[in-house]
């Protein structure tokens, strides 16, 4: 062993700001530095305990540490004496007393976050027809007589199957949940012979009695569940309405055992005893989020009998307590692909003990059961017209085509849309940059913050920003500053920042070869980097490339329709996205984030069982591209290396808004090389 | 409250001897002074810990006391020091220490007992011809490719499909156990893509993959299990051949709880948060014998796929966690009496974690799993000639007709033909007597007793009895002794011990108003008295009682064949349970024992799943008859009292021996009042 470091590293999560600090500093005064809130009220004394902190342990390839609870260092006499008083976690430690000894990922709870990210999930408005997979059944027995001894739950389900008729059943036959058999006589006598059965039937399966209550039962709930990388948004829904009755996200914990999912993949390569713990904490989190929504309508968790959950590959088969690790490298072999029937409690989710999941099917290694959720949500089969529908995330998920055909791509963006990987980027959480507009004279820039309703240059801004704090720049927020550096001249058409302007205004600025824009320098300096437009530049490319090749597959360049899925999509400004090269060319008025669509795909499947069959077939016969397999996709992505795009006219965005000229680079612009999948 | 008593009741399990004892004496001295063996060899010093036993706490309704672990005092220092230096379970006592403060009933472990009860199920020998529900398929799948990317449980859920053939599979789907899933893509690259699938494909339910090996497998087992109220017998079976490879047997641990069942249901209706403590208990107890067969061949638990479970309704109900109250009482009501598939896991047995569990199903309240698999172990209704099979228990079950027609019933015979509630009787263990001649001129008997190959008029008996001693009368005794004693004249057609002869034998003695005639004296007395003769004639007219209301019913006194089933039915001689009219008259050539009829069916339900629709479809057919609601019950059973009948003619009985003139009784013999079913 060499001589020990001095300095350590250490990643905040779940904002994931990071930094080099020297050995011995206190870990509220490194989160401070960089901007990270962490809550302290007794001025750093070890009474308050609101700085409460917990260390993700184990090695992370992504950030090549290795963290460890044993670099936060003993306890000091305060913090024991606030952890035997008021009974702290034995996993928690006061930031305000701890110190940095080495290496460490450092998860903020997000009960102690105050600027905590901003769930931006919420239900899509579209009604569903609803024809649940659960119906209540509602009989009145005979009471038992010696001359005829059946077993009680033998004439409930004999009962309950012909109320339901014999000809509703996809087989003569009904059963009933084992775990109901030693609670059936107690509930037919305590209802005086009248209960409520919640029958569970859908597809091939016989219907089976999955949950029953003394008299009658009139409302049972179902939830549907998207679980996304970054956060869980949950909806509960009544099953006979098919309304939508509360809804509620939450960040998604496995957060602090990587940022992005194959920082997780790698996590559970290189930390394999810790797969349960991947699986504990996303299921601890649904449950948290059920017992909140069960909550908000008075509702017991045992009233919720179904659940549909979608997620991209990576969050479904770690929520199924599956290793991912096939996930991470070719030929990216899902454990298992298709929809999956299970039992609550098989899942460890505290509903009914007798409820349902239905695991929405996932579509190939890369696209997900998210994916097909946004394919059913928004139904591209089912039109003349081609739509093209995109989830942007770190893989953009990609269905192209129509009523004819239906294809269907992941292209590697990376986390740079999602303000990763930015020099000064941030997720969108309060404080960060999520619009900006740049002067085409004065080359001044002026922007939105997250939390605050007015623009920079308005009035009250100066007197509130304070409150927040303009921390980085979010996913939208880097688009638009990329975008209006091009369409002000700032960058040419292949992404390089040129050190002509600087003669402009001092905003712009040489680091080394290259130059970068500064956009604000009260508290923390935010800049756009060369390595920042290099970085969304790789990403759109991707993204693009991925779609061109759909284009050809399909043989077609026209797109009637573009719809941008998920919370990004939903934010990004469809001409900015466009003047960037993000999404191909298209009527601008055909162009519209449709929020969360996998969402509104898993309500549709947890309503109507139909849906179900509709996302299994459409999973069936949707064609699988697989882009790292395509020779052109090279081609595509050296020519949608360029603002909007070497080789591609872009008509309809010429003739809404004017570009710049197509100039010649000042200088090298690099040669963009082939982007492997992220799997540090 | 009263003063404190002077004495204490304590009940020794699994022998069920009782005695009442000074506040203050040593446990062990109780033990012994009943003959219960509790082994010690450090000379009751608390140093050997050889007579380690254990409380069952609670009310118990049929002896009338409450047990409580208080009852036996505070530890002495010698059993502070035993327990602290052996580790001693803390539900454990010392007999040698304890001494009795209180009324207890204290179980004797089995694994403390020397002389326990002899456990006398064994496989018949009957072949079955194998078609298990569970089959091995062994698949060689192609690696992942990126082109067709489906899941590998997807693929491997196909290849299993081909495999078996669609045309083999009542749907064109297989479903795969959950729990496989995070298993699938490590066991088939372990394989090399070759992994063998146990498939279960039983009925109308899809087939699903319930167990996945790599590489090849050949050999699974199966489990066929009879939970009796007194012994478990459990038969390890190899699914492919059929061939039972192992057997073992166990007492039923239960009986700490209640000796018989209608004591166990009392035993839970008092103490009803005790419940799961009888279910926890039969489940170990199955799980020690599933250990002990798979070590016998060297499988391991995993290698147990199957199981088929047969036992009357109480043990059924309670095996499944379900409270048997309702068993208890009018009507009797069963909550679940048609055959059941579910998962080992649901019942905490330890096997295979995807093997499967079949539920015989039960006949009625009183007529159990038990009953149905003799019903198809002897397959009465395959024949023209007329069968009476029975089961000789707590409750009798009985099952009549042939081809055309079918009938069960149940006969509240009680306890007494298991040698419980006889003055001098016991469960069959070393030391009890089995067998007893009567000399017809001397009045002298002679007997053989459990552990001994001698007669005890036989040289080499008195040097060997002391090894056992002759400790009381079982089951098999007590019948002959009756008979023995009808025979020659000790007592009337009517079973009153005629005091007359008192003046050719000093073996019969006055006790108040009735005699008694003495067998033995060495040691404990062992003698049968009037009561004795009074319980066995009433469990017999019950019985008889039962098969005639059941002939009525089918119209016919003719019987061709009689089968006995069970432990009892193997050790009883047809002839003098046809002289005590315990069985209806026959050809004694007729009749015979058929051993462990229930196991047999067990294991043919196991093997063959045709055997299972055959019960399936013989349960719903046969006719149930509730012997309480027949009015000509009563009259039967007064009829029956006497020996052999006072009204049937028992023809071939009189042909194949001389029975004794009928007499009019000497005295009164007492008018047998209808009998209820055993409720304490």
């Amino acid at each position: 062993m060499s001589e020990a470091p001095q300095t350590a590293k250490v990643v905040f999560q779940p904002s994931g700001r990071r930094g080099t600090f020297p050995i011995g500093t206190p870990l509220l005064d490194a989160a401070r530095s960089l901007g990270v809130y962490v809550e302290s009220v007794c001025g750093g004394r070890g009474i308050c305990g609101r700085c409460q902190v917990q260390v993700s342990e184990g090695a992370f390839a992504k950030e090549a540490l290795t963290s460890s609870a044993e670099h936060l260092g003993d306890e000091s006499e305060a913090e024991a004496r606030y952890r035997s008083l008021r009974n702290m976690r034995a996993d928690r430690r006061l930031s305000c007393q701890a110190k940095i000894l080495g290496d460490l990922v450092v998860d903020v709870p997000t009960d102690a976050q105050t600027n905590r990210q901003v769930v931006r999930k919420r239900a899509e408005a579209k009604a569903i027809t609803p024809k649940s997979s659960i119906s209540l059944v509602t009989v009145t027995l005979a009471e038992p007589d010696m001359e005829t001894p059946r077993g009680d739950a033998d004439r409930l389900r004999e009962a309950v199957r012909d109320k339901i008729g014999r000809d509703q059943l996809s087989n003569d036959f009904i059963t009933i949940d084992p775990f109901l058999l030693p609670e059936i006589q107690k509930l037919l006598r305590q209802g005086k012979w009248c209960v409520t059965a919640a029958v569970h039937h859908d597809g091939d399966a016989p219907a089976s009695i999955v949950a029953l209550w003394p008299g009658e039962k009139t409302t049972v709930y179902g939830l549907a569940v998207d679980i996304g990388s970054t956060t869980i948004a949950a909806h509960l829904c009544d099953l006979a309405t098919g309304r939508t009755v509360s809804s509620a996200g939450t960040s998604n914990p496995q957060i602090r055992f990587g940022e992005d999912l194959m920082s997780r993949v790698s996590y559970v390569q290189m930390n394999p005893a810790r797969l349960p713990d991947l699986t504990r904490t996303v299921r601890e989190a649904i449950n948290a989020l059920i017992g909140k929504l069960a909550a908000d309508v008075g509702a017991e968790r045992t009233d919720i009998l179904d659940a549909a959950f979608v997620g991209n590959p990576v969050m479904h088969h770690l929520f199924l307590g599956i290793d991912p690790v096939e996930l991470g490298g070719a030929p990216f072999a899902l454990a298992v692909s298709d929809a999956l029937h299970l039992k609550g409690r098989d899942l460890d989710l505290e509903m009914n003990p007798g409820a349902q999941i239905y695991m929405l099917p996932c579509i190939a290694g890369h696209v997900g059961a998210d994916a097909a959720a946004a394919t059913l949500a928004e139904a591209p089969g089912s039109s003349d017209e081609i739509t093209l529908l995109v989830d942007v995330g770190t893989n953009a998920e990609i269905v192209l085509g129509n009523r004819e055909r239906l294809l269907a791509a992941s292209s590697p963006t990376g986390p740079a849309f999602e303000g990763a990987e930015i020099s000064s980027g941030q997720r969108a959480a309060p404080g960060a940059i999520e619009r900006i507009r740049i002067d085409r004279n004065t080359l001044e820039p002026r922007y939105k913050v997250i939390g605050l309703d007015e623009w920079s240059d308005e009035e009250g801004f100066a007197g509130k920003i304070d409150q927040v704090g303009v921390t980085g720049i979010c996913g939208s927020g880097i688009i638009e500053a990329v975008a209006e550096m091009f369409l002000c001249g700032l960058i040419t058409e292949d992404g390089v920042i040129d050190g002509a302007t600087a003669a402009r205004t001092p905003r712009i600025v040489a680091t080394g070869r290259t130059f970068s824009y500064s956009i604000a320098t009260d508290g923390i300096e935010i800049a756009i980097q060369q390595t920042d437009i290099r970085a969304i530049q790789l990403a759109k490319a991707a993204l693009y490339a991925g779609v061109k090749l759909l284009q050809d597959k399909l043989g077609t360049n026209r797109i009637d329709r573009i719809r941008l899925a998920g919370a990004f999509g939903s934010y990004i400004d469809p001409s900015y996205a466009m003047v960037l090269g993000l999404i191909p060319d298209c009527p601008l008025d055909g162009v519209s984030g449709v929020g969360n669509a996998a969402g509104t795909g898993a309500r549709m499947a947890l309503l109507n069982s139909d849906h179900r069959r509709e996302v299994e077939k459409t999973v069936r016969d949707i064609e699988k591209i697989e882009t790292a397999l395509e020779p052109k996709f090279q081609e595509h992505f050296v020519n949608a290396m360029a603002l909007p795009n070497k080789v591609d006219p872009f008509e309809h965005l010429r003739a809404a808004m004017s570009l710049p000229e197509r100039r010649e680079p000042p200088g090298d612009s690099g040669t963009p090389r082939r982007r492997r999948r992220r799997q540090s």
